[in-house]
């Protein structure tokens, strides 16, 4: 067990999942693909923050739809968010009648909830367990940096944090399969460009894949596909390089804020971020493909950066943490 | 299980923890029961958020060395502050190479964290999972109010953040039992007096509580007592007037905001808050009480208000949320 890969008794499907996002999102390559986005980025709402919660709670209702379940029919959501005390999370789920339990691990936090549900579903026998994640990019970029209006010059290697929101149902319906884990610990090489996240978080993805390939026994090359996020340009360009050096195949490593984005023609610098970007593209393009038979066996590791503008200003370091989940067609490998 | 009580196949027992607080403290009622304290607040750092990650840090360390473990020993960590992105937890736990779950359930953090891990031990077959939190009256004062050298004045209604940080071990050693399980929801009854926490949170206190006794077919009585944390002196009178006149018994109802300072003496106001509040109450005092046979019984139920700095000045109303473990000195009762 002790720090090792944990195989569910339970493998649970998710069985159904949806997700919004904002006009960029939907302008870049995976655009169609996405159920839901506005073009304003507003989702009707006044404040950015609220803009944010509306997206949760529309994602979320997506997928109950698709499900033809109703929020009542949740035995309990694991949800967060960037913002501030993670109220992008508890105001976008005011009216799920379920235990509710608010997440931080940064951008990680979609893979923090996903193996969060898997194991409160093996540890309690619930049959429906929702996981939630969303990022906004006006919300994050003037909480972390400065408000938009500024117009602030952004550097090559900061990275574009996505407006999307991801939610995901996980049970025992037809569906892709999460059937191992590996929880990632936190990981600090003493990182502190506040404008290149991704080199502070590929040595924790770095961490937490390498120990997966050696306790499972297993190579990238025994994947359909290895799916970071959000490492971007400059981390998955560090974290290749890492696992090239040290003889693993890496040619079918991809990352979801790279995936998320034309980089040439959308001005997104080093690529997305957010706890929205991986949730996004797990559910509009990974699971399909999965669910489709074009995938047979991924690993989804979304990687997080565990700091804050206080942090950075008081010239601390930035840890970096990565959750793997590898996630199949079927249920039995 | 919708929405039910969680009885774990594994009861797990607390086997190990401990507390480190700053100076109001330990000049509290309390004061000789916590595991260590620093009269300057700092733990030897230079800015406050350093100081509530050392607090962290110290506590943990102590826990792990009553129970003759080290950090390697932990097979997990569940985590959690009021600091923005919760670097409190992501600094004060940097050199835990265990899997790291941060969490974000405001002043309800402390029972969060101890339901997941757990329900952790339950899906996993881990031995050792810690739940580690911690709040600091500098920290929280300049970020959610103003920084305390403004020296501004406090509505009677408003309370004080803890300084403190309290790490639990939960595992099969000799200890208290966690038997019971109820997550909190989100519950939001409209208020918006940024000064009046308790008054927020304690609809969810009632919410948790009389589901319990519903579900279980248990009273007050049937309990040696009824811990809610931090409710303060406003929450815990509308949580006790709310339940009496729903017929309940609440003469044993406490709350460890109103335990942890002398209100008339310590200038408390309302009472204690903050995620440090009801862990270093639960880990000094009422743990011991169990360890000792003076409790057999107690409900504690964690209480967290779910907003930020910006959703108040935003004019949304403060949701709250309330987790219920029931710890027993037996394992099979």
């Amino acid at each position: 067990m002790k720090n090792g890969i944990l195989v569910p008794k339970f493998c649970p499907s998710i069985f159904s999942h949806a997700s919004a996002v904002g006009k960029k999102e939907h302008a870049g390559p995976l655009g169609s693909l996405f159920d839901f986005h506005d073009e304003t980025d507003r989702f009707g709402q006044e404040t950015w923050e609220q803009s944010e919660s509306e997206m949760q709670h529309v994602a979320l209702n997506l997928a109950l739809t698709k499900a033809g379940l109703s929020s009542s029919g949740i035995d309990a959501v694991f949800a967060g968010d960037l913002i501030n005390q993670c109220t992008g999370s508890s105001f976008g789920l005011l009216d799920v009648p379920s235990p509710y339990f608010g997440l931080y691990g940064a951008c990680s936090t979609s893979a923090e909830a996903l193996i969060l549900a898997t194991l409160y579903l093996n540890a309690t026998g619930a049959s429906t367990v929702a996981a939630v994640t969303s990022s906004h990019n006006c919300t994050a970029e003037r909480q972390f940096r400065f408000p938009v209006e500024y117009a602030a010059l952004r550097t090559p290697t900061s990275q574009w944090t996505v407006t999307g929101a991801a939610a995901f149902l996980l049970g025992d319906g037809p569906g892709a399969y999460i059937t191992s884990l590996l929880p990632g610990r936190i990981v600090d090489r003493g990182v502190t460009d506040a404008n290149n996240m991704g080199a502070a978080m590929a040595p924790a993805a770095f961490d937490t894949l390498s120990r997966y390939f050696s306790l499972s026994g297993s190579s990238p090359s025994d994947f359909d596909g290895i799916f970071t996020g959000d490492l971007g340009y400059e981390g998955h360009a560090i974290l290749t390089d890492s696992l090239s050096s040290s003889g693993f195949p890496t040619s079918n490593f991809f990352d979801c804020g790279l995936l998320i984005y034309d980089r040439e023609k959308q001005d997104a610098h080093a690529g997305g971020s957010g706890c929205g970007c991986s949730a996004c593209v797990l559910s509009s393009f990974l699971l399909p493909k999965l669910e489709r038979g074009e995938f047979h066996d991924i690993l989804f590791v979304a990687t997080g950066a565990l700091m804050s503008r206080k942090s950075l200003l008081q010239g601390n370091s930035i840890p970096g943490i990565a959750h793997l989940i590898r996630i199949t067609k079927e249920r039995n490998l």
